[in-house]
């Protein structure tokens, strides 16, 4: 397994979670760049390479607090209120949700799994024999090691290989030009007026991150389309960047300018497998419906080569734990193995779910990509014996966590919700998120 | 060749002043990982690394001047009056450098030789053949390519990769670190009190940059010693920082204190070869006589590789000429090959030349230290048909620099010289490079 975040560890917990018996039949090596669990959740004030030249893996700032409450997180096997003991408030800053995955981890003992500070250089595949040949290198020794595997899982997440636009001007401007990868401190970017580039996510938080910690505006430049509602006057939408000139002032597609001091480019990611066979990689792209993966885990030419949790995400953490368990019941030969299906009606499967993609995206249906994705989870889990606590439940929570957040960007985070795993209603907040610099949660 | 920057241009200029009939001998492939000529001296605003994943190559900022006259670093094949035809001043902004180099290189008509935008991804040696198998990778198109050559130039500079020190406190900083090599414009920390790690030459420009661009303070924090001399009151040296506490405090080893709202880490660069085996790379250490080198060039255990401009440098530029010319008659034939000399043997000299640098060091000599690099430069220069232009002389020149910009850090570059290569002294400045934002440049 490469990768050893919330998605691997979701492998190494539905092989450990069979009974002793069966799971002594694996040999199961996750290899993790990092030193320690958590993933992209880890934070690191380094930014471009680590000391040994590597690039560095985290793109996770310091002031930054979950975009969902922890009740659509929330793992079905293991509550937050579990882990602290307690009851707490909906929204959470990164350290509380760092600690909640290591709590897990430790719970389910599957540390001894885990290759810490090793990255994974190469993996080759030898059709005739089946067998993965995989060298993996210690980062910190540069040792290298080579193992033999009958299945690979791919579990790098796709938030480190920026997507890096070009504009004119950027060589001349005289403010300080970033991807949200780089992003650490929004105090950074306090009393500076900030062009963000970008029309997602990203963009968004960090526009609301720059502005709660200082920032004199933040202007957002999209390329297809404005986010809408919610924003305060101080964050304003704008069309496609056209060029910065050279006094550093930015001109946007309908003709409207702005002098800026900073550039944030939130563009988003690549996938991004340099250790892959070109034809075993998958192509780029941000979906709902992932590129060349048969359900959206297998790849249509070789099965056994398995990706999880690469497609937008609505419901993050627990839907690499139903890919999960899916797989791990492939394996077993207790479901379908995509190897029977051949690459044809593999392809053409992908294809057919990938219009239904494109259509709602058409017709900008929102809600209609958000039960595309609970349909396609509940669907895994209904074959599988993970918990069956209704997905579509949850995604109904998160579309009124998206009328609350629309209504206002700026206090969405004092919001409170019920847990599906425990039935019980998130604390209020002690403090509103606008005003909360010190990480202070309501816990009781 | 892998690299064509000044040090592998000086390499291709080489072996094309050689007459034609000999020249066409030879089958010269150079690598460029950029997509111009200029190496380090190209500005980019990236940093960390690039749309492909690859680490960004330069650590050049945008108001960098440099930190000698032109009179050091002019070529005596090429004299900045022969590229601008004007007379100017002595000190420059970066992309006049730029342009100079770019000029050499058009007159000496290299360009066929070069392939640009391609990386060296691997180098084997067969002992028993002895040719080198060149592994590159275009880093546009990722088409890979494979050579194999008689001699191997390793001309990849040392600006690259960042030695990347750990103190207490950083994860939880609340403001910018960043090493130098991902600086780029100074008036990002305007009106900030910025804390410099470092006690050398990066350290030094990068403090007077800042404070030039409106920081309020710089705090350059030593390890080994202070510079001084010409500081101005807000640029001040205290010793090896111990942590920056919860407060962004940083606290330094003499018990004295800092509130700070930047980092910039100016610990300079490894030296860093992934694309070479470990047997035929070189050890670390900034130094004037280089690591497992013979005669500051050849491989130790291996002469047919050579590395260029690999160590400290207080001539740069010409010193990279010089190394190419010696090495070109080394592979003619023409001076004593170094494999006729005993890996013992070779050892022992690097190690008897080692000494005297470590001599010197302790003793504090930077002026014996700049003489040993002269007398080196000069006993490659006597045994080459390189111009025999008095490196001595230059080195007087350069011990004249260092007085004046001992007297004053923020106004020696106001100062001029005359020219070895033309006789001619360069023009008064008609801008104090302190006043000087918009890169003027007296010429005529």
């Amino acid at each position: 397994m490469i990768g050893a975040g919330p998605s691997g560890c979701g492998v190494l917990m539905a092989f450990k979670n069979l009974p002793e018996e069966e799971f002594k039949n694996y040999k199961i090596d996750a290899f993790e760049c990092q030193a320690e669990f958590g993933g992209m959740w880890n934070y690191t004030w380094k930014t471009g390479v680590d000391a040994k030249g590597n690039a560095v893996h985290g793109s996770m700032y310091q002031g930054l607090w979950t975009n969902v409450p922890k009740e659509i997180i929330e793992l079905p096997g293991y509550s937050f209120e579990e882990h602290y003991g307690k009851q707490m408030q909906s929204y959470l800053p990164r350290h509380v949700v760092t600690d909640y995955l290591q709590g897990r981890y430790a719970k389910a003992d599957i540390n001894s799994m885990v290759k810490f500070s090793t990255r994974v250089m190469d993996v080759q595949y030898d059709e005739s024999s089946e067998i993965f040949t995989v060298t993996a290198k210690n980062v910190l020794t540069d040792e290298s090691s080579v193992g033999e595997y009958d299945y690979v899982f791919v579990c790098t997440s796709h938030f480190t290989q920026p997507k890096l636009p070009e504009f004119e001007g950027f060589d001349t401007f005289e403010g300080r030009v970033l991807h949200s990868h780089d992003f650490r401190n929004a105090s950074d970017f306090k009393n500076q007026d900030v062009l963000v580039i970008g029309g997602n996510l990203s963009a968004e938080d960090i526009a609301s991150q720059i502005v709660k910690y200082g920032a004199k505006s933040a202007t957002i430049s999209y390329r297809s389309a404005a986010m809408e509602g919610g924003f305060p006057e101080n964050i304003t939408w704008v069309p496609l960047l056209q060029k910065i000139d050279k006094e550093n002032v930015a001109h946007f597609k309908d003709g409207s300018s702005k002098k800026v001091d900073a550039v944030i480019i939130c563009t988003g990611y690549e996938h991004h497998f340099p250790f892959l066979p070109e034809q075993y990689t998958i192509e780029s792209g941000n979906r709902y419906i992932t590129n060349n993966l048969y359900k959206g885990i297998f790849h249509e030419k070789c099965p056994k080569l398995m990706f999880l949790g690469m497609m937008n995400l609505f419901l993050a953490f627990v839907i690499f734990e139903i890919q999960a368990h899916y797989c791990r019941d492939v394996i077993r030969g207790k479901l379908e193995d995509p190897k029977t299906v051949s690459v044809e009606d593999r392809m053409k499967d992908i294809a057919s779910q990938k219009k239904l993609e494109d259509d709602l995206r058409k017709a900008g249906d929102v809600k209609g990509l958000a039960y595309l994705q609970a349909d396609y989870i509940t669907d895994l889990q209904k074959q599988s014996d993970y918990s069956q606590l209704s997905m579509h439940e949850r995604m109904d929570m998160f579309m009124r966590v998206i009328e609350i957040k629309t209504a206002n960007r700026m206090t969405f985070r004092d919001s409170k919700f019920v847990s599906q795993v425990t039935g019980k209603e998130a604390l209020d907040v002690k403090k509103p998120w606008l005003e909360n610099f010190d990480a202070t949660v309501n816990m009781a």
